[in-house]
């Protein structure tokens, strides 16, 4: 592990050396190290890339960390991550990429999550995208989490894109049967000629069912962004949709938001607002003494903080 | 003129007897009456079916009512009318159609509005749909609706889909250029087995053009709704969009709005909500003596009303 993985690290899961509890860490393609606890088990798969996690019945305040990091222009993977988490859980997983690319060549990671949540068990996600390096070829992270809540179960998607992701292609299902609670932090931020695309589908399949969904994104200098977030309501439940976006520079941003409410009983409610940062927001900060770059700067980490 | 026509009349035009000013009154396809006045000339196109509304310069306070309505069953008709509204004016346009169908064959109008609205023109235009009949025949309607907004300009599109109508696919298009603006009220009630589709596209193509859509519908019994309204953000303009649906028995209703923001200093917002009528306001209504039903029709009044 070198300076720049350190730094990636830092970045990506806020890790400042090894992690604590359960953890894989890929480096390059290859697993770098790994460890397992009592309770939460890391086997590699054998019919392609990637990680089975199984977390055991009952475990309640343990985390595991699974960041990937690729220092290597030119290196392309797709991995595939499993999470078989058992009921009456309460756990907190770190995912999250880094990519330094210092070449000329395309680095890719595109990861497929799919979590099968026990009853009553309670689960948080947090995924951070970052890159970084002063060569030309670009750095791509396409995403792919499918969740699946049993009876009761609940998790927290909090993702983000930090910034240095030149493409970015995200998927994200989530089937939340009955009681069962589902809520999406989604940050974004691009940059440059950056282009970020997010899709979503929250499928409320059980009565009692909950989804929110909360995305809020920053497109700056020419960057583009699309966002689709569908909420479905084939049962008796509730679903919130809410997306913020600010545009700067010459940024375009479109979201297609759709509602679909196959039962007559589900409640669906969707915001939407794409816009500057307002002027008077700026200036207040600068009658206090930032400059108008610095007030900017300090709206935008309290929007995507 | 019978029975059946002048009720027709009075539900989509709130019309008894003969308008003021200017008319022109379509019947099963084929032309009843029509009256011109000094400022407002109704020509019957040449090349198709429909006819051209010219509107002169200036014209002030005046109303121009253009209702279609058919009795006959098996009639299937589609009329292109185009309004040429000249600077500075102030009008009211009223169209509408109204089907009565006793027959076992489908009657259908699809009519084609296209608006050219002159600088600093001020336009309101309503329109109603009713459909009613004892036969099995289906009732289909399908409006186009185009509307060019030149600088300064402003139109209210008061659309209302009252009830009878078996089908109905609908298309709004406004393109607004600077300072103009555009307002559309869409009313829109389904019931039994029938289906509705709205799309809408509201251009902001000028600086300082503003758009709002306010879209209520009610949807009944077995009915399916689809709506599809799209602000699209080219300048520095203001777009809003509401969208609020009110679910009853097995219906089901999708709100697919889009926002585009294409030109950094547009600002674009969207809300939509999809739900039953909320249990306490019929309890409220109930506790004042109303009957549930009675309590409901009094909430869905307000709604639509």
């Amino acid at each position: 592990m070198n300076k720049i993985d350190t730094r990636l690290l830092r970045e990506i899961a806020d890790l400042e050396g090894t992690p604590k509890g359960a953890y894989n860490i890929r480096k390059n393609g290859q697993l770098e190290s790994r460890s397992n606890t009592a309770n939460i088990e890391i086997v590699s798969k054998t019919d392609k890339s990637g990680i089975d996690i199984h977390i055991k019945a009952g475990t309640k305040n343990q985390s595991v960390h699974i960041p990937v990091i690729i220092t290597e222009t030119g290196l392309d993977e797709l991995v595939y991550n499993d999470f078989y988490i058992g009921p009456d859980c309460d756990v907190v997983i770190v995912a999250g990429c880094g990519i330094h690319n210092a070449g000329d060549k395309t680095s890719q990671h595109d990861g497929v999550h799919t979590f099968y949540v026990g009853e009553n068990s309670k689960v948080q996600y947090v995924e951070k995208h970052y890159g970084e390096g002063e060569g030309t070829g670009e750095r791509i992270m396409n995403p792919q989490t499918v969740v699946y809540l049993e009876k009761g179960a609940s998790i927290q998607l909090d993702t983000t894109q930090l910034r240095g992701v030149d493409s970015t292609k995200r998927y994200t299902k989530v089937v939340v049967k009955e009681e069962a609670e589902a809520v999406v932090n989604e940050k974004l931020l691009t940059h440059g000629k950056q282009v970020a695309e997010s899709e979503m589908d929250v499928i409320l399949a059980g009565e009692g069912a909950s989804g929110r969904v909360i995305s809020r994104s920053v497109a700056q200098d020419e960057s583009q962004q699309i966002f689709y977030p569908r909420m479905i309501g084939d049962a008796a439940g509730f679903g919130h949709v809410q997306c913020d976006s600010i545009l700067m520079g010459h940024a375009k941003i479109q979201a297609i938001p759709a509602l679909t409410a196959n039962h007559p009983d589900a409640q669906l409610i969707h915001e939407a607002a794409i816009g500057r940062i307002a002027g008077d927001q700026i200036l207040k900060l600068m009658t206090l003494g930032l400059t108008e770059e610095e007030a900017e700067e300090e709206i935008l980490n309290g929007f995507l903080g």
